[in-house]
């Protein structure tokens, strides 16, 4: 396109490489971008350039943070006992939105997939296993998804962590508010075989 | 959000602030820019800390540039005697993206709309008539919306003009392509009314 000017064209390519940003969105983004460049422009380049300068990840469980520790585990008001163990940040963020966990957790960083050549090695297993033996933790909640690679990363972890805490896997099940013709088979079918009795329901914790 | 670090947030800040981006988009956005940060980042700051300081307008046509000219004005390739008139960059890039047009352009900024106080003046009208003045125009094309607003300032234009310059519209009726019954009653009607005699379909640059 070479009626536009070089600083327009830069923009739009930057926009582009953005996932689900093609062509036409990205040329009306910077279009807008344009439109309000005093108000948006620096602030966005600034948060941008703050993202290379100052974010890195969270000395103890992996979580993006700007200082050493992300603001999770340097909140003294956070649960020490409980962990989640979670695959990514994207999977930590939507769990802490639920508002429903107070404890801590653990970014394995990806999990364990022989088939793609990812061992035990290339994720965050050992650090788990040494905050494990320094911290005072009684339960991982494992919060990964049920594939055969979340399979075989529960497996090894159960294996390596040997009893030391009680491991516990979030519930599966047909969805709240989800119309059972609409579950698949197999979540239909566990759902019926790890039933629970229906007086738990009304315990006042669910 | 007070799970997040401050330099993320000011990111999924900016990001959705532009137009169609949530707040679960920019998060998703903001992801993917942190997990490529090195290859993204640093390039995407720059592109946008050039619109503030390189991108300004065309002083001739109002066309985005980053020197005094826009690449299309700075083109000796292009023809000097037709200019076509548009209301925005956007639709000056729509236009020069069917391929169809070599001439120049003049860019009005917005159209003249008594209801929200834009008058005359308010929009690029003395310029254009600055251009036809002191450059060889014998023909404006007059590309803008057949709005009120459209219709009110292509009227005024006609006025000040006087005759001095060929004025004419770009065409409108049923889109190539598009079946009659989907068509609106007044392009429908207008397309009858203002019909092609078929000869003139066949000569050859239609």
């Amino acid at each position: 396109m070479n009626h536009l000017p070089n600083s327009f064209e830069s923009l739009i390519q930057s926009l582009s490489q953005l996932p689900g940003i093609g062509k036409k969105t990205a040329m009306r983004l910077a279009m807008y971008i344009v439109d309000h460049k005093d108000k948006i422009g620096p602030e966005f380049a600034s948060s941008l350039t703050r993202i290379g300068t100052e974010l890195t990840n969270c000395r103890i469980c992996g979580h993006y943070a700007d200082q050493e520790l992300c603001t999770i585990c340097a909140d003294p008001k956070r649960e020490n006992n409980v962990v989640c163990v979670v695959e990514s940040v994207k999977d930590l963020i939507a769990i802490e939105e639920t508002g429903q966990f107070h404890g801590r957790y653990h970014v394995l960083g990806g999990l364990i997939s022989p088939i793609d050549g990812v061992g035990p090695d290339d994720i965050r297993i050992q650090s788990l296993l040494d905050r494990i033996a320094s911290e005072e933790i009684t339960e991982l909640i494992m919060a990964i998804s049920s594939t055969i690679e979340g399979d075989t990363t529960l497996y090894y972890i159960s294996q390596q962590i040997g009893g030391r805490v009680t491991l516990s896997s979030i519930a599966r099940g047909v969805a709240f508010g989800g119309e059972l013709e609409y579950a698949d088979d197999f979540t239909l079918g566990r759902a019926i075989l790890r039933r629970t009795p229906v007086e738990h329901l009304f315990n006042g914790d669910h």
